[in-house]
């Protein structure tokens, strides 16, 4: 077998994987949108079913042989798609086949449980309950980071965040959020102090028909190119982004009290189903025709709702339909009005409730505190406590029980360690990439105003969607914008938008 | 390998193809229900993904050694439904071994193209253009029916008709057929000059709200015994019924001028659903604890909604519940009024509107020319004058095209010769089936009348449902009737309801 057809049965196989891939995220999406309560057994089982062929093809112990025969083409000749392939194709190997099966099935069963448990143990507020589940979970999740480390030659905590963001490591998170620590803490004082200095804007009164918020929500999708022959928006408990490039279902869920926080879910999501639209299609089912990890993916969303959508440009557009969808009158529903809600700074102690000023110091307590877990060096029993000093020197406010504070979200119960960090390098790539995209076009902040997303999309399109997995997510980020990610764009887009004033006099 | 422990190990792996058929069938439900056009391409790797991970199990060159060391032991000492299990696991393996990977994949291939160029040509009226796929099809089909006739030992169109009647065989359908082509044609005379003698019966007049069809037909699921935490009612092209035994899915469709038709298709789909939701639990995911072929399948539906859900009882029990969903109102609403809408005869072109008396014609013309088409007796190019033919020889009517004539369903396009004789095979079951359970249990049919379908259920739950396919189509039938399957309670079934005057003089 030459290299060349060793590297064709590796396109075989992994398009296999990557079809049956979707199929798991469509069950997955349909169990959270469709599915009646009772269908949960066969669900468990199809899943899992489709788990199990998708770690057979990655285990087989014939596609080290084949991956080798294709590795040993000399890779500076080959086209660098094909390269940067090979290295998804060899990184997926390796995270497969560094645990053994009784570990992949133990730790599956334990979250299996964990997860049962924890949706309980929650709304009771029982972290004693749920203690022992989650210690399962994590002496397991333990066990596979220390064998996936000695196969990326890595740190353990390093080896989890590498499955979602490849070829991440701590230490560059590290960097980041330190910096990111240093400044935040005094800006968000400022920026409350600001905001307190100022009347409050007006509240928007509702009651706001779902239907309408529906409509008004499918409107502004459409408005950002999203394109309902290859999509749906349907409703769950959680927000979320499913589906498959051609196929891409994003869902919220409804408030009638208040409908901008479902719409501001849809943009968000939106932005998601944008980047899995707008991949190679050329290399569709291949690991690097996919999306280059959680922090690109998660900046894709954050560009669209937090730096493109709660801008004061897309208020001027959205304010008139949002007056019309709910028969709004009145100076709340002025664009300005509406601009200011948008961009209200409070510290609380939901993440998925925080804005965009605070929601880095809940990912930075959730980052320390998982490494801490993972080393060891922070036992299960010490975690309420750990958390509630954490928040308590982030933000300067302490949680009444569990539920509100390390219990509040599914990630640890789920064994997905590794997976917060995401969310604030998402952030900061975002900050980034906008910032690029607004200097080579000045239509970009322009075309908001009057609701015409073309040209941030076709910039996106071209620097991000794309790229796929071809580049990685810091190489992504540094050929986009012309450097490696840093902090400065992201504090700067803070300053900007939260202290206009002392942005404008050069503070920040 | 002990005997009992490649039982063990046939169990796990038809599990997972059991497993995965579900997966299949979800997937299908939702491109008919909730897919965007564009996700088509998506979906169709895949299908045809899980379609080749379940070719290759039953392929897999250990499986047919594991089959002759279960099948070594004594069966008559083995564990009845352990037998059966057996017997259904090498049923499955010879219809997959008997053909080789090439064949099965050419076949699906040209049926995509052939379904694709059903759906243009069909509203085209463009015989001439689908002629050559349907030919492309049939010939690969006629491969595949000689090579599975060998493995099975029998003729190839009985091989074909074995996928869908499993052990069935066209000797003992034309038998049956026979039968009732000697009955009907009289019959239908009769009952056309005598419904022609009374006054017609009064027409509903609409418009019937979308919303309030919808929370009918829920209403009579509910009535009926539907379990929604374990199933959902949605709408498609066609009204099919789909999902698993946890989670049953049906559809309907909607028309705002006529609500009786998708009624009923909702109720017909409820009973598909009922027998999916009744099958035996502990034999779940096994070959023997899956339904017992098509023509069972269509017993259970066809008994609902002809049997049951045509009756007077039920028009006592529904038409309160109509004149109060639609604000139906006068002598059109009444119960007996309804009842005479329900058992309207009328000879017609299409199958899919025919009612229970001319239903079998359909039938019986597409069985003589299918099999006529696999023999190679009739080609393509005649087939539209012999459909011609045919309809009036059994009907009385003629096509005016072939969109209404021979090219009006999409099972020849799908490659599906075979499953046709299964829908009368289905009427004459129901019919026998529910003889003997109103004979059982005076309490059925007066439940009725009061919307109490319990009696109803529990007899059909322990008679048919809960067999699963332990006793093969014909031996559940025998076992639960007390007699093979024959004509003579359909036809007297169809006097009593069409000519209940001549009925009742014994004339049937």
């Amino acid at each position: 077998m030459t290299e060349d057809s060793a590297y064709q049965t590796l396109e075989h196989r992994f398009k296999k994987l990557a079809v049956l891939g979707g199929v798991h995220r469509m069950l997955h999406w349909d169990s959270q949108t469709m599915m009646p309560v009772g269908g949960a057994g066969d669900r468990a089982e199809q899943t899992a079913a489709i788990a199990l062929v998708r770690h057979e093809l990655l285990t087989d112990p014939s596609l080290d042989e084949l991956l080798c025969r294709a590795e040993a083409v000399d890779m500076a000749t080959l086209n660098p798609w094909k390269a940067a392939n090979l290295v998804e194709m060899r990184r997926l190997w390796v995270h497969a086949n560094a645990v053994d099966g009784r570990l992949v099935e133990a730790l599956a069963k334990a979250v299996s449980a964990s997860e049962s448990c924890w949706r309980e143990a929650r709304p009771e507020n029982d972290f004693a309950g749920f203690a022992p589940r989650m210690g399962e979970v994590l002496a397991l999740v333990r066990e596979t980071a220390m064998a996936k480390a000695e196969a990326l030659d890595c740190t353990p905590y390093d080896a989890l965040l590498d499955s979602y963001e490849p070829h991440g490591r701590g230490a560059r998170i590290d960097a980041l959020f330190d910096r990111l620590a240093g400044f935040l803490p005094g800006f968000l004082a400022r920026v409350i102090e600001d905001q307190a200095a100022a009347p409050a804007p007006l509240a928007l009164e509702g009651p706001f028909p779902i239907d309408a918020q529906r409509a008004l929500g499918r409107r502004l999708m459409e408005a950002v190119g999203f394109d309902f022959d290859h999509g749906r928006l349907d409703e769950s408990g959680h927000p979320f982004s499913s589906g498959t490039p051609g196929d891409t279902r994003i869902t919220t869920r409804y408030d009638e009290a208040d409908f901008t926080m479902s719409l501001m879910a849809v943009l968000h999501e939106t932005g998601h189903a944008m980047y899995e639209r707008g991949l190679p299609a050329a290399w569709r089912y291949q690991p690097v025709g996919e999306a280059a990890g959680m922090s690109v993916h998660e900046s894709q969303s954050l560009l669209l709702e937090m730096q493109a959508c709660r801008s004061r440009a897309f208020a001027e557009f959205a304010a008139p339909l949002m007056r019309e969808a709910f028969g709004g009158d009145g100076p709340a529903w002025e664009a300005e009005n509406i601009y200011r809600l948008n961009i209200r700074v409070a510290p609380g102690l939901i993440r998925v409730y925080a804005d965009e000023v605070t929601y880095p110091a809940h990912i930075m307590l959730r980052y320390g505190l998982e490494k801490s877990l993972i080393s060891g060096d922070l036992v299960i029993a010490d975690l309420p406590g750990a958390w509630a000093d954490g928040m308590n020197d982030l933000l300067g406010i302490t949680p009444h029980n569990d539920r509100d504070g390390c219990m509040q979200d599914i990630h640890w119960a789920a064994g997905a360690y590794g997976y917060f960090p995401t969310y604030t390098l998402g952030a900061l790539n975002a900050a980034q990439l906008y910032d690029t995209a607004r200097s080579a076009d000045t239509d970009i902040e322009a075309g908001l105003a009057r609701g015409d997303f073309k040209p941030l999309l076709a910039w996106l399109r071209r620097h991000v969607h794309a790229q796929g997995a071809s580049l990685g997510p810091a190489g992504l980020i540094e050929q986009a914008t012309g450097r490696p990610l840093d902090v400065g764009v992201f504090e700067r887009h803070l300053a900007a938008r939260y202290l206009p004033s002392s942005s404008a006099a050069g503070d920040y």
